[in-house]
């Protein structure tokens, strides 16, 4: 399971005075940090973009790629500033977080991954960007965005499938996550090859609660996806206690050789 | 997730001394206290009993049966003794825990299970009681399992299948704990019905260690139990954060309503 840092929200107020500021090295600085932590990739998320989008995603995207050579995720609405990022390049895996069905991501967005040749996350949303419930629903979203994407001419090993992890508040939040759960199962079988996947772990414990709260709940999520198969999970590296657990997640699944020592080093 | 206490253990100290002093008060109140503590069932372990086996049985059984009105599981080789306390009887669920392959065991245990019309427990063992890697040498001793259970008579829904946990000092532990995962998922398809399923974490951290740090292994592999639909989980109800760890997935998973109450009301 490869762990993305969400850290780089160009929205929160440190990144965005580091931002307006164009102050590259302390940008260097946040994302060796987030490394340093653990994260073996890093989504650069920008929000709502102002009028110089292009030049800021520019300016993020180089600055990430300057301090680590691990995969980048563009994570923008907004597609000629992803196009800006595509054509500034870097040696970084490069992935873009990403399309739906809606149609104006199908027409601006997709095609972007064609062009350029990089990875692209595809959500398990409707054409008006709701979540369905049912197993069956989200596993037809997601052959839908299969075939457009391979109408687009995309590689199947370059799609990515988001499920959608459903926030707690939801009334139906159970219900969602028990379905989640069952489609990252069942894509590979669906669309017949080992389709990527990739979990938005904060969406669960959205609005205002202590992070220590936060991360039991992450706690308990992180081995029911990985134990599903997850490919990638987009997390807070701020939630010590989560990344822990994805960590421990591997020694259990992965094979690697376990040892008492390592788990004495995570502390208490 | 049915959450049984193994600690009721015959051979811990404290536990023979009451027992040998037929003390029927401090054994009740060791079986309220894991109530209290979240067990929805009790294991009854006996390891193994001495000459006075059908009378020491019997005395545990029948003081757990007048603490509690939860499931009981009688957990022995001994077929004498299983038979004393299904004769003794109790208006509790009973479970004899277990049988396998083994000639003795098919030979001796099972019928037990038919005659007194309660549930018993299969490990996914070989004839010499070894415990195979590969998923399909799991479910192939699971269907033989099911299939011997049938010529005996034993009604579908009386069987629940427990597809040994690997404890992490075995080499090939990650391997065996990924097919365990797998045959929990495969199972009901296999056989044709919802059949039940159990597992013995503690078995996975056999050994010496300290309990915070048996602890967050634990709490890496329930969530991945539950996703996969575990029926029933033997704990430690001293490791109390194993204990939260599952009444966190039935949230995430069973949909009671969720409140960050709830989660407050964990602490730290």
């Amino acid at each position: 399971m490869l762990l993305i840092a969400d850290n780089l929200q160009l929205t929160l107020p440190d990144v965005a005075r580091t931002l307006a500021a164009r102050d590259a090295d302390a940008l260097q600085d946040r994302v060796a940090k987030l490394v340093a932590a653990g994260a073996e990739a890093i989504d650069i998320n920008t929000g709502p973009l102002g009028r110089q989008a292009e030049d800021q995603m520019v300016f993020v995207f180089t600055a990430a790629a300057a301090a680590t050579g691990r995969p980048l995720l563009i994570d923008t609405l907004n597609p000629s500033a992803i196009r800006a990022a595509l054509e500034a390049g870097a040696a970084n895996r490069i992935i873009i977080n990403g399309f739906s069905l809606e149609p104006a991501r199908l027409e601006h967005i997709l095609p972007l991954a064609v062009e350029f040749d990089v990875e692209i996350i595809g959500y398990l949303l409707d054409e008006r960007s709701r979540v369905p419930v049912s197993v069956d629903e989200k596993l037809g979203l997601a052959l839908e965005l299969y075939q457009r994407a391979s109408e687009a001419g995309l590689p199947p090993e370059k799609l990515i499938i988001d499920p959608i992890v459903a926030p707690l508040s939801w009334q139906d939040a159970a219900a969602h996550n028990r379905a989640l759960l069952e489609v990252l199962q069942r894509l590979p079988e669906m669309l017949g090859f080992e389709v990527q996947t990739i979990a938005s772990l904060s969406n669960l414990t959205t609005g205002h609660a202590p992070r220590r709260q936060k991360e039991k709940l992450e706690q308990a999520f992180i081995p029911m996806l990985a134990a599903r198969g997850l490919s990638m999970l987009l997390v807070n590296m701020d939630h010590g206690r989560s990344v822990q657990m994805a960590r421990i997640c591997g020694w259990l699944l992965d094979g690697s050789v376990f040892s008492w020592h390592q788990v004495d080093a995570l502390g208490d």
